[in-house]
């Protein structure tokens, strides 16, 4: 493999830590009078607390504050495929990022199994000693079967973050770039290029926050009611919920006119800048496939776009899941939320686009920065008040 | 519930505590550019390195030092089947434990099984993120059924606790004993009182040690070979073992002329004084049933016993599995010894007992301590030397 400068320096950083996460005691350089409290013969009152009152367990232990980080690493970031064991560093990258930015405690929790019912048994198996479940990189549509059959199941909540946190981040840009170009939501043009469990979740939201003119393509194109080629279910859910004209054809069909185009395709240069030139007035353009995305920025712009984001820190917008994971994460574990509702995630999503206030909001300052403190505490108001 | 004072103490810990762990990050207060290299894009090179090199798993991740402490909470401690979120102070405790003694990351798995088959495929569907099982608290025969199993199908090593620590620790202790009575394992009469996971252990451990004359008792007395009432594959393997001249009886009669008892029963008060006065001179007595031993200390001395060791921090000589686990965990992770075998368990039984020096050995103090900094060094110097 040859690897360009920051993939070198990270595989540097990798080799020295020899691991990214560690799990510690609360308590440091306990004292033997400590023991007796932390562990045996102390610990067994706690236990029997916990045995006659169930409820004591979020009161007594961790369970509250850990969330399992579940992947079979079947969709790894954009290298697709790769297996349980070169799935964990990115896990323990989350996990990082999860106890940074939202003092959650997450553990990675990779499978060795890639099959539907497998995962699902084993993550009702484990439920226990966790307080949330995170779904990650698992290929789709298998995962968004194993997301609803988890929630149906367990009592903790089931996390999507491939859906639930980039919906939540992508109408957190969205609201924010139709303040700029002064549209709403339920008259705009929006084409999402990719059906997937970002493409299923960005829907959702999208139609839940007001979007009545919105169309979802994949490689056959535009998805409508009555397609029989490569559905399934969330396809059909999908064709129900969108697409009011059936219309049908190819991408560049959907883009005529179009507003908004959100590229969660997976595939590199699926967009042309003649397609942007077709699209409605200053056109907004998320292509958030990684490492490379649906256009080249400089492309699009080029071509006309108004609004340009994507997932990478090399240009400006960065629409990235770490803006919602830890922090919302930190809000449904502290209320015990049971359930991921459309309500929680559209709170959540103004949340995070109100935080840019509107003196900083631009063009090409649609996001806030991921180190900026006001977040949390802004998801915190939002989700109280949509309660 | 009342509680003594020290349960009071422990519970009130615990609520201000809500919970003993923490997963967190080796490197603190990211700063962007550290998040571009421990998350995307930088760790994507992370994970095709180990996809193309999987043996690098263990350099550029946490696998290699993580444990799952895996319960399914039908034998936790002296409370019995109190289930897996009763269970999860235990766990934790022993994970702060871990950590504290021997820089290891366990993370408590409680599952919501308590049946063999979906234990053991539960297990081997977490296996990718952890370098070691340790099996804990699981109801036996069982347990030592899910212990073989998956020994033979994972790729870690399986470390049982109740079995293999326990063991361990009393080899240790009894090997001091010996130094102090100057008696030998091959001529000792010694009777086990239990025949589940710990008595099962101890039994494998003493006669790898060279016991040839030991008997072991369970509630239908003595085990002996063609023994029919009460038995199990487990139980056979120890009337093979044991037991050379087929005695059968009970304990009482186990116990005439013996040298040693060693109770692992799960009952208190088992064994009178009178029992006491029909063993052999200078009587050794581990009671190590908590937090109520087979016999009371005081009494045992009274009714001769020369040394006298129990579970129990209110007494000397505490045989305690947290002088084996956190320190034998360390040289089997930093070794990547994928099975534990017996010789792995003598020579860590023979550096725990060498820690004591001859000084500091006495009919009170057969045991190190548990802070004694020498322990971890004595057993990765003693595993060197055996392999």
């Amino acid at each position: 493999m040859t690897y360009d400068k920051n993939s070198k320096k990270a595989l540097a950083l990798h080799k020295k830590l020899k691991g990214k996460i560690i799990v510690t005691g609360k308590v440091k350089n306990l004292k033997a009078s400590e023991i007796k409290l932390i562990y045996t013969p102390g610990v067994a009152a706690v236990c029997e607390e916990i045995y006659h009152h169930p409820e004591k367990k979020y009161d007594l232990t961790s369970k509250g504050n850990n969330v399992a980080i579940v992947t079979d690493g079947t969709r790894i970031l954009g290298l697709g495929n790769i297996g349980p064991y070169a799935a964990l560093p990115v896990m323990e990258g989350k996990a990082v990022l999860y106890q940074e930015f939202g003092q959650v405690s997450a553990f990675p929790i990779c499978l060795a199994t890639t099959k539907k019912e497998e995962i699902i048994t084993a993550v009702k198996a484990i439920e226990p000693a966790f307080g949330a479940i995170n779904l990650e990189d698992i290929e789709s549509p298998k995962v968004l079967e194993v997301s609803d059959e988890l929630t149906k199941s367990l009592s903790i909540p089931v996390f999507h973050d491939d859906r639930h946190g980039t919906s939540v981040v992508v109408l957190a840009g969205l609201l924010n770039s139709l303040k700029l170009v002064k549209k709403k939501s339920s008259t705009i043009r929006v084409v999402v290029a990719g059906a997937g469990s970002a493409g299923y979740g960005i829907c959702k939201l999208l139609v839940a926050a007001g979007c009545e003119n919105l169309l979802v393509t994949d490689s056959d194109g535009i998805i409508y009611k009555g397609r029989r080629q490569n559905m399934n279910k969330y396809k059909t859910d999908i064709a129900n919920i969108t697409n009011p004209n059936r219309e049908k054809g190819l991408l560049s069909d959907a883009l005529q006119n179009a507003d908004v185009f959100i590229g969660v395709s997976g595939i590199n240069n699926l967009i042309t800048p003649q397609m942007i030139k077709e699209m409605n007035r200053e056109p907004i353009i998320f292509a958030l496939t990684n490492p490379d995305p649906e256009i080249k920025p400089e492309l699009a712009k080029k071509a006309g776009a108004r609004i340009v984001a994507t997932g990478s820190y090399l240009y400006p917008n960065k629409v990235n899941n770490a803006l919602v994971f830890p922090h919302l994460m930190r809000v449904i574990l502290d209320r015990k939320i049971k359930k991921i509702t459309m309500d929680l995630l559209l709170a959540t999503s103004r949340a995070i686009a109100a935080t840019v206030t509107d003196k900083k909001l631009h063009y090409d300052n649609i996001m806030p920065d991921m180190y900026d403190k006001k977040i949390q505490g802004n998801i915190v108001r939002a989700i109280s008040k949509s309660r």
